[in-house]
């Protein structure tokens, strides 16, 4: 019972969470989200890579430090970036009136906010709406607070990871809130993890680490962050399982559950990106490095003209080959091959002929698909998911008020 | 009289131009034209730097070591890139058909191709009608062949400008094809001018890559070009001035008129661009290196989320801070100051509170304008040209077929 009202972050064992609307949104929707563990634990946080950084992010990294926490309060409608000294006295103050109301260490608060860059965040709404918030904790309040941390996403986005670690059952939870089109330089990328597995603190940060590169980095593509990006995971132990260290089978196991909560967090991403008809995975593989299928994938996950081609459902190989050339990567075109799942678009480089229209459609009528390029240079693969280019997107962004 | 009619690449003395339909566009559009110059002379050619060049692109590289041009043959629709060795051979018999029917040699004919990647060029239809192309090559040809070499473009460009280089006057023309979006990525920019001007081959060709890395790679920066990029310049020294050579006063001016030239066609490419409502010039100043300064304009320049805030009418100088921030270039936000126009929208990285809305307004009102970004950093400086990004960007790159 009660199953699907525990999912998200409220799902592993000790943790409580609550949104509402404070009023920093015009309109009525929930805009102040908080998620409490019982007891204090390891958090691990991965931040955005940009230059310009939002306050919340330079008062977690400070926190961070203890690595230790106990509550996570992130609000939506300001992005309480480009605000300056007072930009961070606010997200300060927006964790010590938590921290306060709680009665725990102002470290053990972490702060998230998203949403229109360079007004100053409203503290004083917030500060008066933390008791509310605090009042309303409930062990199904995850759906809440994952309605609260949402600006132009359509759904909110949850997730929830059960498995065994040493016989001892562990439950991993999330919610996360989408990074626009899914496409480097892009909107805000949020995501909260929870979960009651005890993990030693430098395994925590290492495990979430190593998640992101592979899970969310692959929707926003290194480095390319907005200035309030991050990945907060806090573990409380309370599932009593022996605490787990890097470098173990039980940490091999743990971080197989983390990334699985996180794959499915980017994929609900993906899905619910500005304007998103299509979901498109981009492998490359035969690489010569890493560094090198990356950056082919990222190259051709970000071309609008590739983007435009998937929302006019047109196999428009060409488009993908001149991504692929212009990636900087040294490459011999003779070489490549492309398919549009299981149909060889380019082979050695060149178009394979005509392709049954009915067989080009039956691929771009699936809402998810594959775009592999084997750039037939070495062994090195990596991927890239990316969505289509909408008129939707065009609306929504056009019209998003600064 | 007739001065109208003789602009383009045909203003210079002893140029003739043609274009017509030979059927590989479905339309009825032109999609073939010619340049011919009465007599050869040096060529110069700047390429893209695409690593899946277009077949066209290799021939002109091998014919470009004989330094000696004497007729440019384009062809639109069909971009013969991806087409293997069958591309190269069509190439080739597309100069050949024009140096058998001119009796000149190959090496000095140039080709250009435009259109879809991938699919056969149709060679026979071409060298059927280029007897027809020879019999229309006229003083007055340069808008027909304006108009065969254009995709997506709406108005045929083309450019003429005048000056005198030591008392006599020498004309510099152009005619041009736009780049889809004028965004790196984009679809492909072909600008050919022709010059009456006697320049030493060397000199000359100093003096395109020059204008070029000002001009044409400032609206689709540098490197990041399509499989089919390339600006060709014909000099046939019929105007008679004593050949210009690098390093000396003539040569400045003769590089100044190409400079005025290639700017007027990029621009006009801008204010053509796919769906375009507004050309808006990025300008980056206080930057520690040029490459630096580049890197921050391109990189705003080519945000979807700053393009789609312009069109949007939006004076969004947050999406511009987070571009910057993530240019992958040293910069300290809190010196950065961004305007647009007159207006100072940040000052010392924050927002300098609200804008009359009727002051951006006036702004946006423009079909021009300027954002200036001063990084604080040092004394560099660059610029890059961008436009809006809008509904009607999608329709067209929705539905232009593969």
């Amino acid at each position: 019972m009660q199953i699907r009202q525990s999912q998200g972050v409220t799902a592993p064992e000790g943790f409580r969470a609550a949104g509402l609307h404070c009023g920093i949104k015009k309109s009525r929707s929930p805009d102040l989200a908080l998620i409490v563990s019982d007891v204090a634990g390891p958090i691990a946080g991965v931040f955005t890579q940009n230059r310009v950084v939002a306050a919340p992010v330079q008062l977690n990294r400070l926190h961070l430090k203890h690595h230790q926490g106990r509550a996570i309060v992130v609000n939506s409608g300001n992005a309480n970036a480009c605000t300056g000294p007072q930009g961070f006295a606010a997200a300060h103050a927006m964790a010590a009136a938590v921290a306060q109301a709680l009665s725990i260490p102002l470290h053990q608060v972490f702060v998230g906010s998203t949403g229109v860059i360079g007004r100053p965040l409203p503290i004083d709404r917030i500060k008066r709406h933390i008791p509310h918030l605090i009042a309303r904790l409930t062990r199904r309040g995850s759906i809440q607070a994952a309605r609260a941390i949402l600006t132009t996403d359509l759904k909110p986005k949850t997730v929830v990871v059960r498995g065994l670690i040493d016989g001892t059952a562990i439950t991993i939870g999330g919610i996360a809130k989408g990074s626009g089109m899914i496409h480097p330089h892009m909107a805000t990328m949020l995501a909260f993890l929870t979960t009651d597995a005890a993990v030693e603190p430098l395994s925590l940060q290492r495990a979430l680490r190593s998640v992101v590169n592979r899970t969310f980095n692959c929707i926003t593509v290194d480095g390319d962050t907005s200035t309030n990006d991050m990945v907060l995971c806090l573990a409380n132990g309370m599932a009593r399982n022996r605490t787990i260290r890097a470098g173990t089978r039980q940490y091999r196991k743990f971080e197989e559950l983390l990334g699985e909560a996180s794959d499915r967090l980017a994929l609900a991403i993906c899905q619910d990106g500005e304007g998103v008809t299509k979901v498109v995975k981009i492998e490359v593989r035969g690489a010569s490095t890493v560094a090198a299928a990356k950056r082919v994938a990222s190259t051709v996950a970000t071309s609008n003209l590739v983007k435009t081609a998937l929302f006019g459902e047109d196999a428009n190989w060409g488009r993908v080959m001149a991504a692929i050339g212009r990636a900087g990567v040294p490459i011999n075109p003779d070489n490549i091959t492309v398919c549009f799942d299981s149909i060889v678009m380019v082979k050695k480089g060149m178009g394979t002929g005509p392709i049954a229209e009915q067989k080009i459609a039956q691929v771009f009528r699936q809402p998810q698909f594959t775009i592999s390029i084997d750039l037939g240079e070495g062994q090195a693969q990596a991927h890239m998911w990316t969505t289509d280019l909408s008129y939707e997107y065009i609306r929504i962004n056009a019209s998003y008020r600064s």
